[in-house]
């Protein structure tokens, strides 16, 4: 029912669609309803199934997974958010964990392990099947964000003596318990990759060649060593599917595919557009932590930053002699620290988004710092020329009017210019070049246009004569 | 040669290796040793021989891509950079361009149409043959950004009384000029979606049973309209390697495949981030475009932050009164607002972020602001604490001192407050949150800090004793 009606509407309606299986679902549940439960869950997609029991009160959650058949309830659990598979596991009896934990893909329950307090992992591990053991410790063995921490054990590996139509065959037994049958991987007896090939090449290839004589021996691998974010670039690069993973001897160990790809492709955008923003990430779900965990996220990067702007407060006290000689000066402060802020929050953004895809290198360093110095120069004179005449107009002091427009001039050129190279410097330095973002740059350049802003003001005090400072 | 050292290597020198073949590329051409030119080539997947063909001198584009054989240079050509693509239709005879173009898969060349003068295109679209012309204006006809545009019309589909050893009879014919033979489609006689079939349901069925027995009824689908965001949502969330596209009549017209899934998510992420770090964004590579450019798509952020900023200005000049009676205030303008701004964009960068991602909807906004607010209290205290202790040890002035600390509590939870609402306001108005981005927020909070700060100074002017105000 579900389906069928989900299928006819546009993508947008399928949320409140799961809307009405939860709460629905919700107070079948509340009146023991079970049979009806169960009954509605039916025709419902396994990733469905796991936002609606997440969405439901917590107290619910255990109830509902037990409604689900046994094959389908280890899907919806691998699709749960981790809070909910941690809070489940503290619901279920011994046997039920044994068999959930039995069946789950070694990725996936490498990953929830990994988040587990190591007193359960110990305690899990040695119940389970001595192969999906040896999968697993295998999996927790390698670093964090690494293609050993994302590729799964579970793929199908030919020898090159095989014919097409024995391959078909065993690729038919295998079909069940493989990640994915499309990409198949040749290796010879000591398990090294020998090369590859794909169903397509198999099912257009005469039964009785062989897998030597069509195998591609030019394969593209990564090591388990290599960082999950090259590991996915180069499968966006080569449009595959699935790229093998190799250890150090080169045996192949595992395959990372395409779907986890998309995954680890938007974990490690919100890491850069939070280090963007100021805020740092440990990869977890920041709608779902304490407020205690939140401001203490926040607070770090807001105390170094309040060291720098102190800066400013001293700069400023160190011309409060000309700041009390023309007190109208005070009120350009904002809007030219702010302007310099947001041109070195534009450069700094494009360079880093730049330098986080690869599309630019740190080799043409010279040629991008000067061309973003170039722009914020021509940003700069623009708003410069603007600031000037419409302070003059406003408040008719020459020397204010004059101070405010030169000092933004110079003050663009310095944001966008530190916007490229601040960046770039912390990236060849080997550094995450988004520690170099927005509000660092911003703050930089609070303190160094200030300082431009009372230079220039004292030497056209001490230039022009004393009426031109009188509004 | 190039190939067998490249798999040998760490993803990380593949960029070198590139670069190796690059020069050695342009030294042959510009010797004019072609034959040389040609092999060097011969062993480098497509994609990389795009990369080295877009970095050669402009002069030698033409030449090297006249190397390559006729089957890979359609596959290179998909590969290369519009601007690469579009210089070298300029270079080519016009029976060349005719090749290129028909051989292109429907989907990739109405992408290239699309930015090419439309004078060009009527040129060329006559020339195509009649099915590849009738694909192309198919796709062309789609709005920009939807599954339309980005599907292609190249897949396989299925009648239901095929038995299974003829569906893979067909596969093997249809292999060839296919984008992908692993996500199988089946119609009715009016080419209505009936089903989906995967190739794995396919090697695992038995010879004779028939595609009706074995395919999967309650397909998800995408409509020709559905937002590309949206369609690369859906394939994320099934981990699927395509989905189906139909028209408004429910016919099967295209799929959408699982790597151009990446790139949409990759495009759309920098449009996302290009927003945040307020830069207008038109999909172009920035790096590519003039200088000219580049102004224009910054500036006209720039001038509605500076009009905003004005206002401040308007705050101070109001307040030259308090101001001129106590300079020492000023001192702390910066840091009252660059704090401000810092936790602003620290909130708006996670709650756009979140919106983008659909990580959070809407529905929960009064919980989510609420939470944001209690953060920015919670800040705002402890630096507010800080700056006031900090400020009077500094300075030895307790209104100032009170002041700065007790605005920035204000400030913060402004921010934080702002940072949530406005995002949140404006995408449930149907516009996108980023437009409420960091630089807009921060650029709000100055006005409502400086307001804040003059105000509490102004009070507790009137109501200390004079003589604390001596520092």
């Amino acid at each position: 029912m579900v389906q069928s009606q989900d299928i006819e509407q546009p993508i947008s309606s399928r949320r409140e669609l799961r809307e009405l299986v939860r709460s629905q679902l919700q107070t079948f549940l509340e009146q023991g309803q079970l049979q009806e439960a169960k009954l509605l869950l039916v025709p419902v997609q396994a990733v469905d199934v796991a936002d609606v029991i997440g969405e439901l009160p917590e107290k619910l959650h255990a109830i509902a997974f037990r409604l689900l058949p046994k094959d389908e309830a280890t899907e919806v659990y691998e699709y749960l958010d981790r809070s909910v598979q941690q809070s489940l596991l503290q619901d279920f009896k011994n046997q039920e964990i044994r068999d959930l934990v039995e069946q789950m893909s070694p990725d996936d329950r490498a990953r929830l392990f990994d988040e587990l307090p190591a007193k359960v992992v110990r305690q899990l591990l040695p119940n389970l099947s001595p192969t999906e053991r040896e999968a697993t410790s295998l999996l927790l063995g390698y670093q964090p964000d690494t293609a050993g921490r994302i590729m799964t054990p579970e793929y199908i590996s030919l020898k090159e003596h095989l014919t097409v139509s024995a391959a078909l065959e065993r690729i038919r037994h295998l079909a069940e318990v493989t990640e994915t049958v499309y990409a198949l991987y040749v290796t010879d007896a000591a398990r090294h990759l020998t090369g590859i090939l794909s169903l397509r090449d198999l099912v257009v290839a005469q039964p009785e060649q062989t897998i030597g004589e069509i195998l591609t021996r030019d394969a593209v691998f990564v090591h388990t060593d290599t960082d999950q974010e090259d590991v996915a670039r180069v499968i966006q690069r080569y449009d595959f599917l699935a790229v093998p993973v190799v250890d150090s001897e080169q045996r192949l160990v595992g395959i990372v595919t395409v779907d986890d790809v998309i995954d680890v492709f938007e974990r490690e955008t919100t890491e850069d557009i939070y280090a963007l923003g100021g805020v740092q990430s440990d990869g977890e779900n920041y709608f779902q932590m304490s407020l205690f965990r939140v401001s203490r996220q926040r607070v770090s990067w807001l105390l170094i930053l309040l060291v720098t702007n102190v800066l400013t407060s001293a700069v400023i006290r160190a011309n409060e002699g000309v700041l009390s000689q023309l007190v109208s000066l005070a009120m350009f402060i904002p809007l030219l620290i702010g302007t310099g802020g947001n041109v070195g929050t534009q450069s700094s953004t494009v360079i880093i988004r730049g330098l986080n895809i690869d599309k630019i290198q740190t080799g043409g360093a010279w040629r991008l710092i000067r061309r973003e110095a170039i722009a914020g120069l021509m940003l700069g004179t623009m708003l410069g020329l603007l600031v000037a005449v419409g302070a003059y107009l406003l408040q008719g002091n020459l020397i204010v009017a004059l101070s405010a427009g030169s000092s933004l001039i110079v003050i663009a050129m310095l944001a966008s210019t530190s916007g490229a190279a601040l960046p770039i410097l912390f990236k060849s330095l080997g550094f995450d070049p988004a520690l170099m973002s927005a509000p660092f740059i911003t703050t930089c350049v609070d303190v160094l246009g200030v300082l431009t802003y009372f230079t220039i003001a004292r030497i056209l005090l001490g230039v022009l004569p004393l009426e031109m400072s009188l509004g």
